[in-house]
């Protein structure tokens, strides 16, 4: 079984199941390096190994890329269903989201690679580069089947055990995207919903199967239009709300942090939402959940995108969009968990990459002057503010 | 002691004396923490607290950045003079290296920024940004006082000892700096040249004083032409071999090795010279092959620029010198040790950054027709070539 890149392994914004903290390619040992934080002690990360086929090029969509045990029509375990209808809600949100993506250009198409693993699992990556809104859109998902080492079970169980499991089989699935539109009044969006199952190890009765969701949507303004920033974060907030209270303002929180440049310490944005390892509460909850954040995307984007596509805009912002791509560069080549292991362990790069705009500026020593509209967003993207 | 970035912690292609797998800074902790591989065991690195002064800036260039003690004309050591005669050269390659691009440029100026520490050393960082001919030239010297931690000074002098020393003074300084034109088919440069020093540790009789040398020049073209090359690499050629025949394939597979973008399997350019931890032979004689080097940028460099600034291009063209400087990001961002370190711990950001091009691109999975002049560049990338 040879060992290659895939889409997987690379978190938000590229295109990952799962946060890449977790699972790190290593194509030339034919493995994944696997590390997870321990949920109690989190600097304390497990790196072991994970077997992964080489993926290869479709001509044609499969119905579903999971393994025929998994299938919902055929398996009726609460378990696999959850893995099933996973898929279904990503493969929905890519169409949905590309759909939408296609009325705003009006003309231009996605352009989509399909591949598969010969074990089960695969992906669907579309990108829509130079249209006529969009400077550059990728809508991926993407199905992983892996044995994960009983270090990282163990790790993911949370809880010590005399009985040692072998390796461990994981199902992976998640859907990923960062949309780049032209006008520097149009932000880009990022979002990435994912969810991770374990099987229950087999040789050690009682151990139980392990799952959890992560994912987020977050908002990269060049300009300030409070009513957009506030649109695009009720639209975060009513989704959360409908499930507990307490999760827009953590998530909020949560985005914040994660989308941090520590050595400009400002953020990539305006933030949004953001979760991972997200396992203490009811599963269906979580699934439901998820899925409802992932539909909030095009309702919490679309109509900003329309209202700002075409807005006259002279070069001098069009610089200014530029250089914030540069910290989106920055953040996503320099921070982000998910590319920078995705890179360094020989992920598929064309997919991790679709990330990065068509075009970014570094001009040297750039300060807005204060009070300026690029001075205020700059002023948001260090300082987080609570929009609503 | 206030702990603060500066131009220095970060290696080739950013402005620093020595690459930063030795010096990396941690600002909030007040330290720089120190990691030098050991010369026998090359994946065994140190990392330790070095203290270094915030800088200031100033409104004048001093006669220099020595301290009292070091300065030629108050001592005359001969290691105060190896000191006292790199910073003259250093000075005195920004100098001819700026005068040249001015001379092309034909009216813009570089910017000048100087700045210094209380307890000695500092720097002086020149950019010269969207010019007639560069589109972002930076040419930075800078040097640095500090204290290195004994377990860092053991690594340097490559044995052990039973005499424990305490924390043991260093010194060092560097000329660093990335030549970025407009025309698609004048290449970008970079070059650094760098000296390190510590003293003797007085708490350790016979333990000896420390030095080293590293750096090199490296060539980025977005198209070949074969002469340019030739040219480039003849006169690195010339400058080593004044000095040991082994020298120039010996630093020429090293530039190979080091500038190379992993993910991509490709070196972001066509080479040149690179070296590090030089110190095994003659120190007078290494101070004169680091002046002949960094002497030979000008002759290697600029006839280049003059023959190809004025060349008809397309926007073909320039797009492809667009995604090549995608890739110089890359590279900088994810893999320089210097700017990824400098970076991550806090260097001066408009320092280390100034490497980056003025603009760059990323096209989804874009690959040139087998054939083209493209792919020529591209393959040359791929499989370094002898140009000599």
């Amino acid at each position: 079984m040879a060992s290659h890149s895939s889409t997987l392994f690379s978190s938000s914004p590229t295109f990952a199941p799962f946060s890449s903290h977790r699972l790190l390619h290593s194509p030339n040992l034919s493995t994944v390096r696997f590390s997870r934080p321990i949920r109690s002690k989190p600097n304390l990360a497990l790196r072991c190994s994970v077997s992964i086929e080489k993926e290869v090029p479709e001509t044609e969509r499969p119905f579903t890329f999971l393994r025929d045990s998994d299938d919902a029509t055929q398996s009726s375990s609460s378990a696999s269903s959850v893995r099933a209808r996973f898929e279904t809600m990503i493969r929905s949100v890519q169409d949905s989201v590309c759909e939408a993506i296609e009325a705003v250009e009006g003309g231009p198409k996605f352009k989509e690679d399909v591949w598969s693993r010969p074990g089960g699992g695969g992906g669907i990556s579309r990108v829509l580069q130079d249209g006529n809104v969009f400077e550059k859109a990728g809508v991926n998902v993407s199905v992983v089947y892996g044995v994960m080492p009983p270090e990282a079970y163990r790790a993911a169980k949370g809880s010590a055990s005399d009985q040692k499991p072998g390796p461990v089989p994981f199902f992976a699935a998640g859907v990923s995207s960062v949309l780049h539109p032209k006008n520097p009044f149009a932000p880009t969006l990022h979002f990435n919903y994912r969810y991770f199952e374990t099987d229950a190890p087999k040789d050690v009765p009682g151990a139980p199967r392990q799952w959890w969701f992560g994912g987020g949507t977050d908002f990269t303004p060049a300009y300030i239009f409070e009513e957009d920033v506030k649109h695009f974060h009720s639209i975060q907030k009513q989704a959360c709300d409908k499930f507990d209270p307490s999760f827009y303002p953590r998530f909020k929180k949560w985005c914040d942090d994660y989308f941090y440049i520590k050595h400009r310490d400002e953020r990539r944005g305006l933030g949004g939402i953001f979760f991972d390892d997200l396992n203490d509460y009811d599963q269906e909850m979580l699934l439901s959940f998820a899925t409802e954040c992932a539909n909030s995307v095009v309702p919490a984007y679309i109509p900003i995108v329309e209202k700002r596509k075409d807005t006259e805009f002279t070069e001098k912002h069009k610089a200014w969009q530029q250089l914030r791509r540069g910290r989106y560069v920055e953040f996503n080549l320099v921070y982000d968990r998910g590319t920078t292991f995705g890179l360094k362990t020989g992920g598929r790069i064309e997919s991790i990459l679709v990330s990065l705009p068509l075009s970014a500026r570094w001009e040297y020593d750039h300060k807005p002057e204060e009070g300026t509209e690029e001075w205020k967003l700059l002023d948001a993207c260090i300082n987080p503010k609570e929009w609503i």
